[in-house]
């Protein structure tokens, strides 16, 4: 059965042995796949910094996240300049020029 | 003057209140820049449920960003298959064509 795509849904997901209830209109399985990135992360943190407590953790994660986003952010300009770039050339085509 | 692209650098950032000590071979002004993401959101986050307690707010946060990276990487994947489908067009013209 379709979802309607407006439609509130709520998702208990499990989190360093914490239960948080997600309430959103996005797909259950995207929430489900955003805990398990951050669950997957802090677990990778914490078995090689075993002394670091859970809010340090999350913290850290949370700034690796914010890091793999500005990653991405760079990747996506540079892609989307380029893409910019081909159409300013397209438009100063000499066919194209105003005469 | 010009920094070693490989030196690692040490870089205290405030979050939330604490201090965090970051190692790393980024810029220190692009891993102030990440603090600050975090930092925001956080209090952002904290007004709006100000029950909340400090590592229950950090994984928060880390789902929203990594929500943030998922949207992005949407974006992303849309950008570059527009290309891929542009050359494989390109590919296609009949003066590239095997005869």
């Amino acid at each position: 059965m379709m979802r309607n795509k407006n439609e509130l849904v709520k998702v208990t997901v499990n989190i360093f042995g914490e239960e948080y209830t997600i309430k959103g209109t996005e797909e259950p399985e995207y929430i489900e796949r955003l805990a398990e990135i951050v669950d997957n992360q802090m677990q990778e943190l914490h078995q090689k910094n075993p002394s670091l407590g859970i809010s340090r953790l999350a913290i850290l994660t949370a700034l690796n996240l914010a890091d793999q986003m500005g990653k991405l952010q760079e990747e996506y300009d540079r892609l989307s300049n380029q893409r910019k770039k081909r159409k300013d050339e397209k438009s100063l085509n000499p066919d194209n020029r105003i005469k």
